[in-house]
């Protein structure tokens, strides 16, 4: 590969960090994670990152690297792309974007990692060619990103499309948010577990085709458990992923409304590979929004899979740079 | 008024239709309201609305005029100003910009009239000067308009912000939309009234401060009266008016981490100078809401009253001619 012009893209998390290099058609090369030093402090992270972009530019040497773009898990920070806040990382005010583009010499630009896959499916995934995309990716949590008239929403303080965090029931349980009754909280990963749980514990002998999967440890079950039950057919699993089921109709049908994409995909652990959930949420949404909300609308999972995060922030950097030389 | 430049706005609903023309400083002269002839057809609306328009013109011989911008209770097509749907009027597929263009001779511009209303609110209103707005008007239903990173929202099917239509309850009552449980069967007037209706018939007694308001006619009971009785301290319609408010703060502060506005603007009958209502959500929202979503939000009353309508229909139809011009 020579004389290519790359970008490359970081997918920042509170568990790993993935890198690769885009180049302009869009194509993604020497792709690397490694762990993320949380403990270590966010120097240390610095560090890490700056060594693994380097390792990437030495693998090319006669490319020209265009700049760096960085998708964090956090409140980031929209003229200066500082970190306002980061929960996975326990980061506070810390200027990231300033620190990377000091050491590497290149312009960097951050940008919260969830928004950054949103922007990789639209501009190379299920979303390419589309003017108006909901994103709603459902994970641990449920978070989204939104193009209107190809614009992506960033919103007043950087925070648009905080999507999993609207009440959808008046009497529904806490949300990790402080709120109560939220999207996330009936169908966020950490979501399905936590109604799981409380199901078997109403109901022992009910769970026990769970329970067999962690050992009897109620506490060990996850999302992943709740799912393998179900497709082994075990009731209590049934009834979770129905409501689970419900809830994601109710909140989607609903974003539909208030955003009126053409496209809505769909991707997060949860949705990814699960194609019986799309289309029940597929049928839902058209039966439950407008109808002319749903006039031209398609419903379809994401296709960037864990890449998302990687292409979308590459991608984010390169047109900030590219509008950036345009002025 | 010698050489001035001005625009003509209409206010089309099913009731009334109401003109005025502003000025390149948004002000606005010779307001007039007219019934709208639902039952005579659109031709006969066509007409009224081209006679008034041409009143106005008539008192200005020495003015140019730009052009119209027509805010219709509807579902307007981006691309021709044809109206796709109108539950109020009753029309389908009529081509009204195209109409009352060919008519006037003029350029004119056709858009939903709760959006036109979010626009007049943006450009001169209680958005003027803010980049990022959501406008929640909350009449007989609830309707919205945003405004991000200084465009309006359209969507694909010129169908955004329909923030009346998102599930807020899943065990909620059935809406006219054919969903259940959303905002709007909550918190719009008609569920207002709806709901003491059935608190009144489940417990008649209970009911006697509200009855006597019309005369014992439970069916007579609108909205209006529950805010009555809510003012004389009437039990029941405080238990509605809290409910209702509550529906509110859980409504609002979902649609603020959605879209994550500087200003979230209310208006609309049930809000417009019940400042009580407007304080309760505001604090509410601060509270409800991701502190990041709030970081610079102020919450406030629409400025601009019955005249929304006309206004953002003149300054819609202002923008887009000039558009236009500098293309």
């Amino acid at each position: 590969m020579t004389n290519k012009l790359l970008t490359v893209g970081v997918d920042l998390g509170g568990t790993k960090i993935a890198f690769g290099a885009l180049d302009q058609e869009g194509t993604l090369y020497h792709q690397e994670i490694i762990k993320t030093r949380v403990s270590d402090g966010p120097l240390a992270i610095v560090a890490d990152v700056i060594a693994a972009v380097n390792r990437i530019k030495e693998k090319e040497p006669s490319c020209q690297f265009l700049g760096v773009g960085i998708g964090m898990a956090g409140q980031i920070e929209k003229q200066t792309g500082a970190v306002f806040f980061s929960t996975n990382l326990g980061w506070q005010n810390f200027p990231l974007q300033e620190m990377v583009a000091k050491e590497m010499q290149l312009p960097v630009y951050v940008l919260n990692d969830v928004r950054a896959a949103a922007f990789g499916e639209w501009v190379v995934g299920a979303g390419k060619g589309s003017k108006d995309i909901l994103c709603v990716f459902v994970g641990t949590g449920i978070g989204g990103g939104v193009v209107s008239d190809s614009m992506l929403l960033e919103g007043d303080t950087n925070a648009a499309a905080e999507i999993g965090h609207f009440t959808i029931d008046l009497q529904g349980p806490k949300c990790t948010c402080g709120n109560t009754g939220c999207f996330e909280a009936f169908a966020g990963g950490w979501a399905i577990a936590k109604r799981a749980k409380e199901l078997i514990r109403q109901n022992m002998s009910d769970g026990q085709d769970i329970l067999k999967l962690v050992d009897g440890k109620v506490d060990a079950l996850t999302t992943k458990h709740v799912f393998e039950a179900y497709r082994c057919g075990a009731a209590l699993a049934k009834q979770v992923v129905e409501e689970l089921t419900l809830a994601l109709i109710a909140g989607t049908s609903g974003l539909v409304n208030i955003f009126n994409p053409e496209r809505l995909i769909l991707g997060g652990s949860i949705c990814v590979g699960n194609s019986e959930l799309i289309e029940a949420v597929h049928q839902g949404v058209l039966k439950k929004s407008l109808k002319i909300s749903t006039r031209n609308l398609k419903i379809m999972a994401a296709s960037l899979g864990n890449s998302a995060g990687v292409i979308g922030a590459a991608m984010y950097a390169k047109k900030k740079i590219e509008e950036g030389n345009k002025r």
